[in-house]
């Protein structure tokens, strides 16, 4: 049984108000708690159906210090940010923010993203770093808050296997001290361009793209060949081409 | 102004039923409205405020064919089938059911699309073929209906460019007889196949992808390598990837 305050208490991390001031979040979904409960993640309880904790008995043994809390269907959907709530519920620390230092992205390949606005690019970008095997992402802090419940169901996971750096993205171009590719409109074919092993692949606004200071702060301007008639790509889009461009 | 009963009838065109009842649809947005009247579609009438129309008027002029109506921003808000309605919204008709005939396919890459079920996937789907130059997507007839005002909103004004037919995906191969190639986990890498001229690319449903009747009536199976953690990845994305590295 969940309290008031309880649900009160989570209802309110819907808001990244009472995120930061929480240092909790939480993620939902019947697919994306499975796969946080299997990561190093520091997941703190679980709300679930008996249904759903009975399915899912022997995940929840291996991981004795997350408390699991029967609820019924009706206070889930209490819970719920989203429109369509799930059988399950997780409240997670967020963790500490790290220190941006060039050693990070050494040897690596990392996503920059500037001022992405919309919660489901966000998570849908982060889902395509994991699958392309990038650990790492560095948002502006005027990108949509990572925390935010529809990011969080948008990386279907993801979040648990990619960490996400926040901080200026043109200084920290001059910080990484590494070839650096800025998605633009006027930029080189992006089939010219070998596969990267190290640098930042850079991604900006879904209708202003990447501001002018960081396209100059870059090394490259990279560009997806436009062959017909539309205007734009939607980001998420564009950062999975570009990836399936430069990195296999 | 417009009568209770032009209202009706156009919330009537969020409906599938009432669209293909009455051969018409409804197109929303400050920039795929324009985009219509630009192109060779048969737009019949706009709906917008005084300061839309008046900021357009150069564009409605040489589209004299087409009746403008001026309504208030709360009209505009009942009509609208989207959580942010917009300045303008196009009435349109539907184009003929094109015959389904092996010349349409002849020479060209054209997307075939099985069980898509997200509005937003096929809208964003139809905007990644408009932007390689494919002038064509085939739909199987459990597709999420083109015409759906969320789909239409999410190819961005590129509907007016990709014509898009319906039939069954498995049949439709053997009619077409041309290289064809199915997006599935476990295909050949993407990145050993050439640039391709003539042909037809295949996307699955966004949880369970193609099916095996298409799988197997398909001359290629093809697979967007893994390099992560990431189970899958969004239909859309795919979709961009796949045509990222085999159109250019």
């Amino acid at each position: 049984m969940l309290s008031k305050a309880q649900i009160k208490y989570i209802q309110s991390l819907q808001h990244k108000k009472y995120r930061q001031k929480s240092g909790q979040f939480i993620a939902e979904g019947d697919k994306i708690v499975p796969e946080l409960l299997l990561e190093a993640v520091p997941v703190r309880e679980v709300y679930a159906t008996e249904a759903w904790i009975s399915t899912h008995e022997q995940l929840l043994a291996s991981r004795k210090e997350v408390r699991v809390t029967p609820v019924e269907e009706g206070i889930l959907k209490q819970l719920s940010a989203l429109t369509t709530p799930n059988q399950a519920l997780a409240l997670l620390d967020m963790p500490a923010p790290a220190e941006i230092k060039p050693e990070l992205f050494k040897g690596k390949v990392t996503l920059a993203l500037e001022t992405i606005q919309d919660p489901g690019n966000l998570g849908t970008i982060i889902r395509i770093a994991d699958w392309f095997g990038i650990r790492q992402i560095v948002c502006s802090p005027d990108c949509v808050d990572v925390y935010n419940p529809k990011t969080i169901q948008a990386t279907m996971g993801s979040i648990a296997r990619v960490r996400v750096l926040e901080t200026e993205i043109a200084p920290f171009l001059d910080l990484a001290g590494l070839p650096s590719y800025a998605a633009t409109l006027h930029g080189r074919n992006i089939v010219e361009f070998q596969k990267l092993e190290e640098g930042i692949i850079l991604i900006g606004n879904e209708s202003r793209g990447l501001s002018d200071e960081v396209i100059t702060a870059a090394t490259h301007k990279i560009t997806i060949p436009r062959l017909g008639g539309a205007e734009s790509l939607n980001a998420g889009v564009a950062a999975g081409i570009i990836c399936g461009r430069l990195l296999i």
